[in-house]
């Protein structure tokens, strides 16, 4: 039996991250990048138009103001994607459009609003005016939105190693990437073990339960980012879970099991990891789920892998989502390319007390309220509605150390659960 | 120009909840329940063993310890999933595997650790045991988990209104639920204008920019449960504008526009909106994006929607995304049924001060550290490296209230963006 912080060690030192391919733009949200991305041209690429208006020669509106406007000849209108063909010379002025190039020979623009043009208009200016009033001065800039003021050409637009969401598919877009690398997503084959264990949707005959860990584990794997391929049920005989173990190591980068890892006569994971590798631990001191097994295996036929790592789950849902939160998700991260492994970390304030002082740590699925700035965490919940349904309406797990109480009141590390923490 | 609750209050008037599906339970993650589900059966089903151990009769094993063992005759093995066929009587005990259906007869669980059987083996017993020696006394009830301790039947597992993640799958397929009722996701057509725009992966001419909000647009619609429809790049005529719009309301539950929304010659969405719809409001008090529009159109040849909603986002990306974070947001997770609109806040110490008074509130792009569990934000960024650059490093949100300054020190709040939130 090892202390969780040893366990979580020995997964991670035995995880490396994927290798990294090329995937389009629009694919790669929640993927890590395997590349840093530099800009190969300035944004914008010339000096272009701020607002909709006018744009002029500084020197030629000096003094405007309302009473004494300035009446500037229009030249032409420069609108969006298209380049001025035209100089603006003293005394004229081009109108012009919002992300437009400014025409040679401007250096500031008006708004309309601070012309005789109105602003408030829908669409074109049916009026086609020959000429403008300007209502203000301005300095040389105005209103101009320099080149390489968005991005600077030859400058790390996205680093490596930066987790990839709508923002940074935005920049990649706005610099015509069409293609990242990317470091690829994992891909986990999920069993369940044992004779007990009936398909969702199937009768439940006295005696059976419903198989809910691989449900819940594909949720969980396809949560983090992986790619969860679900094998079935092995049989509580050795070579029914030797062979799903095999299927799984061809087609998957990991492994996970859930069952069969107790002291029990069927409970063969340990059993047949231990054949075809090596046990790297089968217990750790914190519960639920304490008789949790991690090991490698031989490698997959493709060769990509030399071994392959394995987690044995625990069978009771609570054991073995907890083995998940704790062990599974810091390793699918890690794989993904994700710098920060720890689970996020909220300071609550208990609402209610844990008297029992555990021989070991020990973890509860808790629920998790802000108020008014605050955060409280309410502890017991599995004895008034029943474990599951309890952890059904959990949004948050609190680890109570071992030999520890909690008294309400005190303020307490708790951990929201990623799918409800917008939630909370 | 309306200030921004406003705004917000104005779309979401105009939002309904989606209508309900029934869906596999492995493509519910992510959903909103839209029925309650209650527990038909007890789990466990009956009264099962929690350790591998020796189902026996706590009165047989009165005063029993490692120097005084009761010695009990083995009646058979009971394993998960099958049911004992004997009755424990006076001397006797059954061999039990964890999660296995107590025997007639037997009121309590020894472990194997307290027993003469070994409990650190892999796999069955072979020495296949007659007898058993008992170290412990235990009372009734001990080591056996009550029926219902898990799931009571008739109770509610998952109320309706619940975001299901993997614990909520956990439940309900613990409970044999093989499909749920949920809202359905949104579907949402994108549609990019400007004549200006380039798709990414062409070449770009002077005076262009590449169609960057599309990309964009569709990984935050996807990001937030919607299912982005691309309908690509709409040019400056009425004529295309509508063409894309009455594209999208056939095939979806609300359009995104983005850009021509300013007060050009070319900015013809409001003019399109109002022609066949009603403009809600085309303008808000904050930036980037002040020139923002909602309406509601004439609805879907489907019949599905009497009318449709259609924001059109600002065109610069900073104005596209905080447009989006700000007001589409909310938007879909209503109708998606998600409880939950508000940005989650984080109060934070600037590090960095904003001296500008603004004429209206303005959304920076701000980076978010957590140090010894306090959180520092920083809030200048674009300014060094450029706003595109600035904003796909950032991870946060910051509103600099209308005519405020932030000073260095102060502690304020911060929205963290979703997809970096863990992260931080």
């Amino acid at each position: 039996m090892i202390m969780y912080d040893d366990a979580l060690q020995k997964v991670l030192k035995n995880t490396d991250v994927l290798e990294a391919e090329e995937k389009p733009l629009l694919e790669c949200t929640g993927h890590v990048s395997a590349e840093d991305v530099h800009a190969d041209i300035c944004l914008p690429q010339s000096d272009i138009s701020g607002p909709d208006g006018y744009a002029v020669r500084s020197a030629d509106i000096k003094g405007a103001d309302r009473l004494n406007p300035v009446t500037l000849k229009i030249i032409e209108t420069v609108r969006a994607g298209c380049l001025s063909r035209k100089k603006v010379i003293p005394g004229t002025a081009a109108r012009i459009m919002t992300g437009s190039v400014i025409p040679e020979g401007a250096d500031c623009v008006v708004r309309f609003e601070d012309t005789d043009e109105p602003g408030d208009k829908n669409g074109p200016n049916t009026m086609n005016p020959k000429e403008v009033k300007i209502y203000v001065a301005q300095p040389a800039g105005a209103n101009i939105r320099g080149a390489g003021s968005n991005v600077q050409a030859g400058f790390p637009v996205l680093p490596g190693g930066t987790l990839i969401g709508p923002t940074q598919i935005s920049a990649l877009a706005s610099i015509g990437r069409g293609t990242v690398k990317v470091i690829r997503r994992p891909v986990i084959a999920v069993i369940a073990t044992g004779d007990e264990l009936v398909s969702v949707g199937k009768p439940l005959s006295p005696g059976k339960s419903y198989n809910s860990n691989t449900a819940a584990i594909a949720s969980l794997v396809a949560h983090y980012g992986g790619i969860p391929k679900i094998l079935g049920i092995a049989r509580d005989r050795e070579s029914s879970l030797l062979k799903k173990i095999r299927e799984g190591a061809k087609i998957a980068d990991a492994i996970i099991t859930s069952g069969g890892v107790s002291k029990g006569d069927y409970d063969l994971v340990r059993l047949v990891m231990g054949k075809i590798g090596e046990v790297v631990f089968s217990r750790i001191k914190m519960g639920p789920g304490a008789a949790v097994a991690f090991g490698m295996i031989s490698g997959s036929s493709t060769g990509r892998h030399t071994s392959m790592p394995v987690f044995g789950l625990a069978g009771p849902p609570p054991g073995c989502l907890v083995n998940f939160e704790t062990l599974v998700r810091p390793f699918l991260l890690k794989m993904r390319g994700v710098a920060a492994l720890n689970h996020p970390v909220i300071e609550a304030v208990a609402t209610d007390s844990v008297p029992g002082k555990m021989p070991m740590a020990f973890v509860r699925f808790t629920y998790l309220r802000k108020r008014e700035g605050e955060y409280y965490v309410t502890l017991n919940g599995a004895e008034k509605i029943g474990a599951l349904t309890s952890m059904a309406a959990a949004n948050s797990l609190t680890i109570v150390p071992e030999r520890s109480a909690i008294k309400a009141g005190d303020r307490i590390p708790v951990l929201p659960l990623d799918w409800s923490m917008g939630q909370i």
